[in-house]
């Protein structure tokens, strides 16, 4: 029951703090939301800024599952792995906590710096790392890149038609983008230089 | 004087907005950076709010220009032009606007509005157009999702190598992704679809 609870006040958080901000989400709203007592927030995690942190900053999840997943396939289906297991975690819980931490920078300069360790220096580094090419900076970077201004359109902005596109879609036209960053000859003019 | 008070100001302002958000950048700090008294900022602006709204929201500039600088080498160019231009924009005043926009949309829902109206709704989709491909929405909201991720990653999230690379650069890694969204074939295996 506790359990429950808490997950429920977690969940309401993510969407709350992903569609308003930290500022304009209100402890009030967040446990209607959830259908608890807003007696518990304080119960459970302190205040706001303990759920804030707890709902949205330090989310616990499994990198290392996100990381077989996009590598499973080998290098040639990087591109189209990244956009297939990054859009459906996004699309889950996932993509309120991306929103939460993008609408979150103004007020917690954290939630910058989540985002790039958990993306780039986490995932993307790793990632890159089993491509085996050159200059791994730049093209994990370069796939932030792609993939932070897809979420940014998708999950906060909600620019259609690529908010409620289906994933084949963004597959097919998102994914030859990834896997050039990640495979490609980025030199100027290189054989494989336009997509 | 006044003009060259006012200037200054708006300057600091953007700055302050782009490096600390709205909350946190006070109306002391963006004076004493602009070196004026902060009753100026009342005087001029009728406060914070109003500073706000036009050093960041309001922001006069020329979109008929960027998108004349885009299409003028004709379609085939519009990848290189759309980095070049953006970028030479952004790497000057327009990159505070930009990082104070992002960092604005959670005490100001319209900051969103205005970064969707001003470069997807005005800009892109001319730029699209001059292009002369099928699915022209799509097409647009893809080279949003790398511009705007570019954007992201260069100015707020200051990722390297991404946020000091030159222009060239960029035009070399980053150009054949929008050229591609703008004239390539985006069906799945397309005859171009991989870059």
């Amino acid at each position: 029951m506790g359990q429950d609870t808490r997950t429920a006040l977690l969940e309401a958080a993510r969407a709350m703090f992903a569609e308003n901000g930290y500022d304009r989400a209100t402890v009030r709203a967040i446990a209607t939301r959830a259908g608890v007592d807003p007696a518990m927030v304080n119960h459970w995690f302190g205040g706001k800024e303990g759920l804030f942190a707890r709902a949205v900053l330090h989310v616990p999840f499994d990198h290392r599952e996100i990381v077989d997943r996009v590598t499973a396939d080998g290098p040639d289906h990087l591109g189209e792995n990244i956009v297939r297991t990054f859009v459906t975690v996004w699309d889950g819980a996932g993509g309120d906590v991306f929103a939460a931490l993008v609408r979150g920078v103004s007020t917690h300069e954290q939630a910058l710096t989540v985002l790039r360790d958990t993306l780039v220096d986490t995932m993307l580094a790793e990632i890159v790392r089993t491509a085996g090419t050159d200059a791994p900076d730049l093209r994990a970077a370069l796939c932030a890149t792609q993939i932070v201004g897809l979420g940014m359109m998708r999950y906060v902005v909600g620019l259609e038609p690529v908010a409620s596109a289906d994933i084949d879609t963004l597959v097919a036209t998102v994914a030859p983008t990834l896997q050039h960053y990640l495979t490609g000859d980025l030199s100027p003019g290189g054989s494989d230089a336009g997509p």
